[in-house]
């Protein structure tokens, strides 16, 4: 790749995050542990922990919570330069709701957050400039108007500077409608260049279940690179001249799925950085995306570059 | 008084307290303890706690921060059969930051919160007929024009119906700039029966320093009683027949300050409705709310009406 | 069935539940958290949330922890004003110790606990004829002579006042013998209008094991309805018409096996106050049992009506 | 003195203590920590920090509070090979509620626990020979009958058998009234050695407030030596050969006023054997009592022999 | 046996571990509870637990940490008469890390630590003549110079005086590199009387793994008694005369694996002074070895001698 | 001041701080929390708060401990890129001890950590030279012999290559003798251009009290500026040409002493880097000292720029 300042550059909302401290409706919950949240922040701190150049911003309440994000993600090497003080707004947060049954329940408070007001002004473009990779998820242009605005132009202007454009869906439907969603993330799928979807998302995107009709049909819309997400089973990756199926694996002690996607993503991402083959960068994918639920938290598993070797070494480790 | 259904009728937000589990920044806060905050429930609890028959209604949002406020409220005996739920807004939060040497910091997170939607077709106005006394603070009209509005529906159709209408001005500077507040807040002064201002208060709205000054102006404004808290000095009680300055308490052990105004409208309120005269409803005013401030959190440290009248008879006990 | 202003009436002990932070033996563990326990406020709240109309009394110490049980199950909508304090007498209290490898032990401070002086005269008999339905277990008999005889009482008295009688034998080894408790659970059987034994009361009740043969011994004793508990097979319901088997469910991620039983008697007369079919009945009772144990505490898990007909309908959500 | 195995013996009931994580009332706590509490074995362990020979027994229920109060007292050093197991009753709990502003309640739950059925057979009496001092409080006859026979027994063995009998009156008027306290209590201060009444204990049993008339009541009733407590002043030591008055400590950071009197008898009885003069004695006496209050718990502050010389040294400690 | 004072004399560095409060990379944990560990006060515990006389001693820190060990160790009835304080040197530590898939890291601050420096001039010979068993384990040489000279001149002592010299390798590779300890340990093997070897680590002394093997190479060294861990599986027990295969625990439900080995030990050292055969002293120390695993922790799972013939009575607990 | 790329750099051991979660012996304190301590980077930390560019440095281990300190100072703005990992020691640790009468215990585990291996050639002497200023406390010579030698290299290259060098000479007799330390503090004193005594420490070094003979004793030795704290009364200030005494806080809420004088030298660094005269240069080092013991923790109160110019200005505010 191109040598440049930073090997990727990523922005989207982080939030507080309370987590409960058991099981259970939240009714009935004493206390609530501080912690991070965020997909594009899990991706940088990923990639910084994989010894990358990463830069990653957002636009945060000028409150404690949104110094404590800044603190945080500078702590763990991202350098966060370009973040953008709201004086107005405040930092979004959000609860869990845990049960052992179902997956937990999310509660947002990050209506009208600060970052809900990033703004095509808000950009340093020559800061994006300064990228091999810019990633973007499907969560941004969710948050509001101008967020979508911004991710527009933010694309737009990276394509136009030779940035690999980076895009992970990542559908809420929390945030917008299917019908709301739709467009705008098929428009992104098409300008992507390497592109991770799920296989539910990419079935709600093309209405195609089987994995290899998906890859074909989103390289045709555009992305040279399709990872192809298939949960447990593992992924299907496709860069138009190969193809390969990588098993994933089969985590017994899961402690928290959340952040799974961003490990996938980061992990591509490194090899491809490291100038891995394509099935190596599925491997560092699964791997780091297993690993991230190993631990409680977002990012509180994710790997150095030496753990994920070993990791990768020892598939039993996580069949115990 | 006649003999209605209820003693006290209040309204206004309720809102989900997140306490730091130590002193400073919020940033280096690790954990949290869920509580119950609302200057209207507040004084609903104390009257329910003095053994009076009180309702408190509100917009809660339908989730479990809404279910918690309901719990906790209806368990200490305040009937909530008014309550509305809204299945689209939130519930509104509170974060407390507290330090050794200033007054707590506080985030709001109720921007938009189901109970700023609270409009005048929400309310049940037979159930507001059935009070003896209608209780309002000055924070509601600060939550939207919608509140706002039903405030004044509220309050006029109370008069209409011979309902005593108390009124505590509350102004929250956070929640609306001076100028906006003086206007309303004035406004609802002037169809006060029962009137709790502040001296600082006062001298916002006013321009009036004099204690005495003061209770004369708002005689002629309207209010027939004029309740003006002096902070620890006491209260200077007025009903255009008698005057009495109560002396107040010397809270040496204070551990929450927040909390003491409510106690004072109910304590003043309780005297009120079990036929005291003027003084006596100043003690139990002053009473009531110092005995808010000796326990942490909002409602904790209220008294039963056994417990006040100990209280008001060993003034000793908090000047250890 | 006839409309009266209580869908359920129950009474019986409930005591503050100890609970440890951690595994292992009490000597060694530090802290313990506060909760609410007793099989017959259990019944009353999962009614409660499940939309009917309870009221559920005792006698309470005048103490805090009476007052922390009055103020919870109130706050879940339950009446309680038939509740009596005992000036002299404490509140019970219960400390489980949980292990990993067994079912948890549990210490008892309950002996001549208020409760446990409950006696014939403490009862509003007028409010007992208000109800549909009276819920009674053979926990409450075992507690005293006097709290017998108050069993007694009222269950005669419920009958001769057409109020149908539900009974949950809830043998409890701990605080009598099969001795004693055999003849006094043995004729509140034959007076029970709906009955709700497990297996393994049957067996030690009659001497039978094949639970057709129970079914149709107890019918033969007296109750028109006969819901016998096999565990994580389920039920077998009849009502001398028809019978039915209805399969339970096997829940891998059970947090707190207490309350099950509870929960299941609550489910099936919720059933019968929707009139439901006897087959519905079960499946309601099933659902509210096994959610019940899906969550860690008596009553945190038990299920809106909402939320139950949801996990009725996806038997696979506890099959993860 | 004498050369014997012991130093001191004493016995009487010590409980497991339940601490409120905050102040305020106990029904609003969550979360409660596990403590010992027991004057008798505040004054074994105060005594074997001193590097004396100590024992102290009890029945303790022989369940895991039992044997958390055996591991804890026998961790301190005291012998405790005479304590007994009760397999019948509980070890007696009890509940601290703490103010700002007032002392603290207490919830006891030890009525019928095994301690209140220690009885006469209950005792090796050989043990109580080896002591150099027995030290008894006036807690153990308020617990039932049997305990009070076996404080006559086990006191009047000991003084036939040259055993130096110490008493601390420590009257608690929530286990037995006034009327029964009285004669129980001047019984055993007419049998007493040593005596260590507090000022208002005297007042109420002899009807006398000055200081030196209550001295020379006690010691025509029998005690060669009578310390008496008069709080935050100091104490009045007499032996009937000389008198003392012994400044007490100011101090402004107290934690915990529990165990003060302990301390302060253990402090005194440290004196004694070591052989100090009765000034001396009384200094030991106000550090230990003084020390143990500047720890929350009973026992946890209190000194090292080195540590209560250093604190007596430097009376400015506490007046910081 | 012999009558003597003690039945086991054991000594070796115990330390003061502390725990996360959850599971992670230790950088993001916030909170660490204070606990015990240390292999030899691990089997003196167990040991007081079944009902023996055991001494435990060791060089500690003359500060809180030393004396929390102290405590805790007397608490449990052993003996600790014999340990040294050390004024210079510290009490070691340790802090686990836990995860959910891989065995918890351990970090020692033990280098230089007070028990590091224990020497042959520590130890008080008598004390050792009094015990009919001294254990030792292969952690104790590993420490330093002079804790190697110490286990050397305390092996010879008491083998010359007639003491059961039990040895348990637990070769511990953070210690001490394969190289240094091999001809230590194997040495320490030869002197041995009872010998506790694990699978893996007589795979490492000797290069052999077939257990019989194993066994007679051993018993060809010296050891009369040799009972080899298998692990899960179970052991494999011969004293020259008979040899028996006992099958193991297959605990699901396992909290902490750290203590089973210590628990082995203790179990089948209680059967041999019970007097038990062969066979059983290794259900014994099969049982005793798989209750420790039962509860987070070293020591607070072990048995008293009732709960273990339970536990063996009933096998199929640990199989829920 | 020249322009250069870093304000200020300094180096010196940071630890992981255990505080227990209540005060009394350690023995009997549960649970402790990790937090950060090191009078290095405390400076390093309050100075990237008040807006300048900080480098700070050290030698860590490469373990969990060691990520933590690196995140958190990172995550506070300092640049920490030449901070250098030891794979073979540990990062070093302390607790705290806190009582209510008396100055905290400090329990070290630092003998032989990574940053006690420091040596002159870990340093990157061309980053020296991008400072203006190098920041040094007494602690690092303290560390070890490799480390005084280290202070000495760097401290002399800086003084060559035209870096103002700022001294606390920061005593610590629990890591050297009065003897031991001495000659080495005396002769950094003697080198620096700023230097920040304590008036004890000017005694210890100088054995003169009188704050003007100590500052002219000083000036003459070496230092153009002399910045003597007095404690609570405040500072005495001098340049050689003027000389200002100014006022300190009377802080009546202290909740933690430690960093009170690492937050003095960086409020009076930050004056002269912004080019304040030496009053207010004093008035900022007074501010900064007074803020940084309001919060418990060494950083945790350190103010923004803003912070301190309303806390300067609101004297009143600490004297609550």
């Amino acid at each position: 790749m191109v040598d440049k300042k930073m090997d990727v550059i990523t922005f989207g909302e982080s939030m507080v995050l309370f987590n409960p401290d058991s099981k259970g409706p939240l009714r009935y919950i004493h206390t609530f542990t501080k912690a991070l949240s965020g997909a594009e922040s899990n991706v940088a701190i990923a990639l910084a922990r994989l010894e990358h150049k990463v830069g990653w911003f957002s636009k945060l309440g000028d409150d404690e919570f949104g110094r404590y994000i800044e603190c945080f993600i500078r702590g763990e090497g991202v350098d966060i330069s370009r973040v953008i003080k709201d004086e107005e707004r405040s930092t979004g947060l959000l609860f869990k709701e845990r049960f052992a049954h179902v997956n937990p329940n999310v509660y947002y408070y990050r209506r009208n957050s600060a970052a809900s007001y990033l703004s095509p002004e808000d950009i340093d473009y020559e800061y994006i400039k300064n990228a091999k990779i810019l990633h973007v998820t499907g969560i941004t242009p969710a948050l509001s108007e101008s967020a979508r605005e911004t991710v527009t132009r933010v694309v737009d202007f990276a394509k136009e500077n030779g940035v690999i454009f980076s895009f992970d869906p990542n559908i809420r439907l929390k945030l917008w409608s299917k019908e709301e969603a739709k467009p705008v993330i098929l428009d992104l799928c098409k300008k992507a260049d390497i592109l991770f979807p799920g296989i539910d998302e990419a079935e709600m995107l093309l209405g195609i279940e089987d994995p290899r009709e998906v890859i074909k049909t989103f390289h045709e819309m555009g992305p040279d690179i399709v990872a192809l997400k298939l949960g447990k089973e593992g992924c299907m990756l496709s860069n138009r001249k190969e193809q390969h199926f990588v098993n994933g694996y089969t985590v017994k002690t899961m402690e928290d799925s959340v952040g799974a996607g961003d490990g996938f993503a980061a992990g591509f991402l490194s090899g491809m950085l490291r100038n891995k083959n394509l099935k190596e960068c599925g491997e560092y994918a699964n791997g780091v995306g297993a690993m991230a639920t190993l631990v409680k938290g977002d990012v509180e598993g994710l790997p150095t570059y030496d753990q994920l070797l070993t990791f990768i070494d020892k598939k039993e480790y996580v069949d115990r």
